[in-house]
């Protein structure tokens, strides 16, 4: 890691003078002081792709959902819990970044109401039933602050899907106005959360599908490589 | 680690030939592949309350849930996901139990329903109801297991409580049948959750509560120095 830095120091690295903005890990939503909703996310794929980035000459934000010890060396860490959080986070930065890449697997939903106080068992009988709203959509929301920016940062996307794993994530490029996306089964063997392999799709607004596995950390490269680092003149 | 190995293997120690049986870490319950309800446990207290067993010379089983990288030497882990995957390892080892200590924070309720694929935010508009049902007590259960065994293991509960702690942790001990009960506020400074460090009331069915606090392995041997380690005769 330090040759790395010392690396990134003196090469300029084809990311040299770019910052790079990125969410990782998962958000919790809380429905008392001790319960939420969250997704099995480790962020280790963010992580990766952050340090990728990062030797690649650029400097990078990392906007961090909760997650076990990660390796936060070179980066700038932003630690969040919530996805409203996150989104605040983000919206504050991601005007001045030349690249967004949202990997964090962020809550769609979060429960209605946050007891102040653990709900005690006892105090509810047979079904309960918890009222969720809709989390900020942290991607298109940074998509649509940037839209009307001479120039806007790359936007890239990730989709972890179950199934019809193109489609969706085809859908979600449109939908949210980005330039590339991320494809990922997460159901497949060696893909997905938690581990250290990944099998990805990339898909832009043009040219074909490119097909990316190995390390974690070997995807991340691979997927840097493919994206174009040049701010977006904005469609809009 | 090595030396405690060698110092529990040849010497005999206050645990020597006991059986301990501990849960530890938080349950996953989940509404669809990649969404569930968990909350924040680290398995922490509970991981050091099986090293403290193991090298007071304790044969240690821990019933573990999803936790990140934790010191598994000398032990036998099972990993679970769900509460009701702990209630069906416990239930099937506790009988043989010296001593069971439940330290996890099992989630209380599930999700009625596991949707087969991840539910896509568009499929739903406003808010949502999710409709929960209650997971196995896994400590209660376990504990009406026993009871008519002519001895049975010591039980001790954990109780994280963010109010009137120890009127909830006196109540929990009567109603669950247990021996001792280690009482902690999650919202105090330097105690609960993610902390190294921790402070706890141990209550008992007889004597004064005893305050213990400092690090997390050193409540854990403070926490097995009062236990009774002999197996009870049945109250029932």
């Amino acid at each position: 890691a330090i040759a790395a830095a010392v690396a990134a120091r003196f090469s300029p690295g084809p990311l040299a003078g770019k910052r790079v903005l990125l969410t990782a890990g998962p958000t919790r939503e809380f429905l008392d002081p001790v319960r939420f909703i969250s997704n099995p996310s480790t962020g280790k794929m963010g992580m990766a792709l952050a340090q990728a980035a990062r030797e690649l000459g650029a400097s990078v934000t990392v906007v961090l959902g909760p997650v076990g010890s990660v390796d936060r060396s070179g980066l700038e860490v932003v630690d969040v819990v919530t996805a409203e959080e996150m989104a605040r986070e983000v919206l504050g930065r991601v005007a001045e970044a030349d690249v967004f890449i949202a990997t964090a697997a962020v809550s769609d939903w979060r429960p209605e109401l946050r007891a102040a106080q653990k709900v005690k068992k006892g105090s509810v009988d047979g079904p309960e039933t918890l009222r969720l709203v809709r989390t900020p959509d942290v991607l298109a929301e940074a998509s649509r602050k940037v839209s009307g920016q001479t120039r806007r940062p790359v936007l890239v996307g990730f989709a972890a899907e179950t199934e019809r794993v193109l489609e969706h994530a085809r859908e979600k490029l449109e939908r949210k106005g980005l330039d590339v996306i991320v494809a990922n089964d997460v159901t497949a063997p060696g893909a997905g959360f938690g581990t250290d392999t990944n099998r990805v799709t990339v898909l832009t607004r043009t040219g074909a599908p490119r097909e990316l596995q190995g390390s974690k950390d070997a995807v991340a490269r691979g997927i840097l490589e493919l994206l174009p680092v040049e701010r977006r003149p904005s469609a809009g």
